[in-house]
């Protein structure tokens, strides 16, 4: 089934705000089975809506719509699309008494245009907003169903997520369940090289991959009679694609490997310390984006200089003199020094070279030297990564450690 | 004017990329005088990408594409455009020369394939690419113009910002010149509420406010018959501001504040350290982000636990105990334990509650305390910043630190 998504926002025009609705729509609806045909974006102007609407519907039989549901005169999404699905709005008591009762909690009056919200197609099945004020809704007519979901990203993944996916699987002649399977160290060619006969050998489960940031990551996803069978089919794939290309997996779940890491070490009570250069406190922020990690992270220190890596980690002055701040001599004793200093079961080091100055011929900027210590074990690493920006090479960086860490204690 | 941007490519539709070549378009060509109607997305399908043009030029004079001017058989915007504008493309000696030499200098072979990029629409002017391969162009009709540019973010923002623009402003009455001012610390009703009698009395220059993650910019731009006159109105505006709400502005010229605080560091030869509790080195992370503050950036310490806190800053346990980790006193003894330690003339530190968990009635998350050190000078804050999310805190706790150390060496 063919599907288009319109975002109404005249902020989006100008330029104001990134479309983010957009990429996690996009990955939902292909998921679900739909073809996504047309992203349009349009300002709060209800004739612009209604052709962008009409002009999806000439290909699709679903739209989805984000934004334009709020309570001020510019919001003119609702009203637009029950008029172009031949409906009219009616008040929603349950709607009415959800909006009273969210001014109520916040001890704030509610303003009568807040009421415009209660009032929804008559036709529709209402989503009540979970995470805001305004409702979504499903509306059918004919062949063409449209589903309106709010503007602000955390209450469209939510509505979306408990209410829109349900609706959308419950009109599916099927069940689908995906299961998105992560990978460090493998680039996209090499992993749909390792699973080509899968990719090639069956219609379902369908395999896809995806290439982001550094890593790579793969779709399996199966729609089955039933959720159980579907939920089999991907398991046993998943199952199939870890014997190829499992050394490179480190989750099968969609998990973020920073998260992954933090989880792992808050769950098996290992505490952590980190010493870094080149990344200049980058592994220590995203392994601390995850909320608990107090618990095991002891600390971080990013020795920029010459000087602290000889103060903080003992780094002995020969050691930068004769090998150089960036080798492998150099990050073994910054590691090795953290651990004299914190006890930490787990110390990681990193010195490289992010650029774009700085390299050399023998070594050139995207040259960095990594160093893992997990109780008696050692593990000293020297990479080079040929990327030319600065900060597409700390990132990469961070996340090699971050991978070398959630395999030492895997 | 009215203008329309379509993206082409069929990962934006899978959602495997996010479309950020819509964000920068929408703000050039908002401040080239263009009023942005539509953002249009669509695969690599000649009908769909016919079908939205001749949709765009219902509304609009001015389409501009990005993507689709690759050597592959997908990549067919170029044709699909000069159709529907009724030319045809010819081969260009110049861009064919240009691909040629591209490919000699990567020393590799140059498939057949490639040529096609160097067929270019007859009546076209041509924009060489200066990063990459595929040339774009800029084709009229009538009343009717396409600019069509590549899909990598790189390469197109060049090729707009040497190419398009300037052919663009050839071809308006005006020459138009803005300046971007950057603010923290006030909020985006503040600022509007401030300047708006020089945003209500006069339509040149034209002023707009822009929130983003937690500051506030302003757009001031001018349209005038060349472009000194453009330049002045807008200095003279942007004096105007100043007066108003200069307190507030760390940048004149767009830059990003951990950008402006490392250069300024950096031109002054000011050396820095850092103590981060609950930033967790993201402070560390954004200053060292630029290329170059090595000559300054010293050493950053993710003192994240109480323990990390006494042994590396010399913070006393009877101050933890006594006013807790996140206190003003706690603050003052991370910063100036990092300034005997380090010597650096300007020493910062934080200590604070991300959330969501470890807050408390008295401190809730979203309380942080922050110390700089600037040689004999010391400022002290304690701060609540009330949002909900860890990292939208973390996020704006850094700002302001960020902005502390701007002010004390501005």
């Amino acid at each position: 089934m063919k599907a288009a998504i319109i975002s109404v926002g005249t902020e989006l025009l100008f330029g104001q705000i990134t479309n983010t609705n957009s990429v996690y729509l996009s990955q939902q609806l292909n998921t679900l089975g739909f073809d996504v045909m047309y992203h349009f974006t349009v300002g709060d102007n209800p004739a612009r809506l209604r052709k962008m609407i009409e002009t999806a519907y000439e290909d699709c039989s679903l739209v989805v719509t984000t934004g334009g549901l709020g309570p001020t005169q510019d919001d003119l999404t609702k009203e637009t699309v029950t008029a172009a699905l031949g409906d009219e709005t009616i008040l929603d008591s349950e709607a009415l008494n959800r909006i009273k009762k969210a001014f109520a909690k916040m001890n704030r009056e509610m303003s009568a245009n807040n009421e415009k919200q209660a009032y929804l197609p008559s036709r529709a099945e209402i989503f009540y907003n979970d995470a805001g004020t305004a409702p979504g809704f499903a509306l059918e007519d004919g062949g063409r169903t449209a589903i309106c979901l709010p503007g602000p990203p955390r209450e469209m993944k939510m509505m979306f997520e408990r209410q829109a996916k349900p609706y959308l699987e419950s009109r599916s002649d099927g069940k689908i369940r995906y299961r998105m399977i992560r990978t460090f160290g493998i680039g996209e060619s090499s992993l749909e090289t390792a699973v080509l006969d899968l990719i090639d050998g069956q219609t379902d489960p369908t395999l896809a991959t995806y290439a982001k940031d550094g890593e790579c990551a793969l779709r399996v996803a199966s729609k089955r009679a039933t959720a159980e069978e579907a939920s089999q089919a991907v398991d046993d794939m998943v199952e199939l694609v870890k014997e190829r290309v499992g050394g490179y997996v480190y989750s099968c779940d969609n998990e973020d490997l920073c998260e992954a890491v933090a989880r792992k070490l808050i769950e098996e009570n290992i505490s952590i310390s980190c010493a870094e250069s080149c990344t200049g406190g980058l592994f220590a922020e995203m392994l601390t984006k995850t909320p608990g990690v107090s618990a095991v992270f002891d600390r971080g220190i990013v020795t920029y200089s010459n000087r602290s890596k000889t103060d903080e980690l003992g780094v002995k002055e020969s050691t930068l003199e004769k090998y150089g701040a960036v080798s492998v001599e150099t990050a073994a004793e910054m590691a090795r020094g953290l651990k004299a200093k914190t006890g930490s079961r787990l110390c990681v080091s990193i010195t490289g070279i992010a650029g774009p100055g700085g390299g050399s011929a023998e070594k050139p900027a995207g040259t960095f030297c990594t160093c893992v210590i997990f109780d008696e074990k050692e593990e000293l690493r020297e990479v080079r990564h040929r990327n030319v920006d600065r900060n597409v090479n700390r990132n990469y960086f961070m996340l090699y450690m971050m991978n070398m860490v959630y395999r030492v204690i895997s």
